[in-house]
């Protein structure tokens, strides 16, 4: 199974508020750059804890019917009507061994300690990053430590008139 | 006088290594992307303290004979053969003023705790960051705690062969 991160983030790279906010994020996304496509391609979700319950007070939940793994040790709050939604825990290379079993193709993996965790595992293969125009100074970083460089290959970056910049890349290693 | 920031960081933001060293970034800068071009429209440079022990370290002084305002308040290192360097202290708004006053007129900041304080202080007009793709965990950082969002202005990206993408933001407030 692929997994795929698509994010968005301050030029200082944080994915959220301290307390999770993304007031500073477009609305709606600021324009089409490419989500919806991405979307289609992934036939799960990978999220932790802390971002399902930011996710889950939105007023629309925000990935349809597809089936989402929240990693977590404890019960998950109720999920909002129509979302499918599964607790699992366990490591990075356990998560992918079962969605694999379980025949699934393509994950996507949100969530900042989740994706650092996933990223350290070498269990991403591809990483899209769309900045947003501000430096926001504080909140929930992208980026962790890591035990070791992780090469990038650059793919593709591209540009729109709000001043979002989406750069996609593989991960090497 | 204006003031820009003209860096090459990872993809998670980092100018350097914890230790200072610069491995991860492309020997020679990796392929012409307008550092030579930018050098040329300064005519001065602000640097910190650290900044310049690591480059009074390298083989060659890289800013030729432009002046360098190195930001200390204990006298420094002897400077090396035919660069020009002088100490300043004070807060970013009385280093722009001095600089002013000496009929500078686009100085160039850098490293990392200088760049942080000038952009805190609503110092630096053009921020051009190119990005290498690799994800290195931990090192110095380019941005630091702000006490407020600094909005951005997207000039232009560019993307190099290489891998590099470098992206211009006019700093707005």
């Amino acid at each position: 199974m692929k997994a795929s991160v698509f994010v968005g983030t301050s030029v200082d790279g944080y994915l959220a508020r301290p307390d999770g906010a993304l007031d500073f994020l477009p609305p709606n996304g600021g324009e089409p750059h490419g989500y919806d496509e991405f979307m289609a391609s992934v036939d799960a979700l990978i999220i932790g804890r802390n971002t399902y319950e930011v996710v889950r007070a939105f007023e629309e939940w925000p990935y349809g019917e597809k089936p989402v793994f929240v990693l977590s040790r404890k019960a998950l709050s109720p999920a909002p009507a129509r979302a499918v939604v599964e607790r699992m825990s366990g490591t990075p290379a356990q998560i992918v061994a079962a969605l694999t079993r379980r025949g699934l193709r393509h994950a996507y993996v949100d969530g900042g300690l989740t994706i650092q965790s996933f990223l350290q595992a070498g269990l991403i293969q591809r990483l899209t990053i769309t900045r947003v125009p501000v430096i926001i100074g504080a909140g929930v970083p992208l980026f962790g430590p890591t035990t070791r460089d992780l090469m990038l290959k650059h793919i593709e970056t591209r540009q729109y008139p709000s001043g979002l910049v989406k750069s996609e890349y593989e991960v090497l290693a």
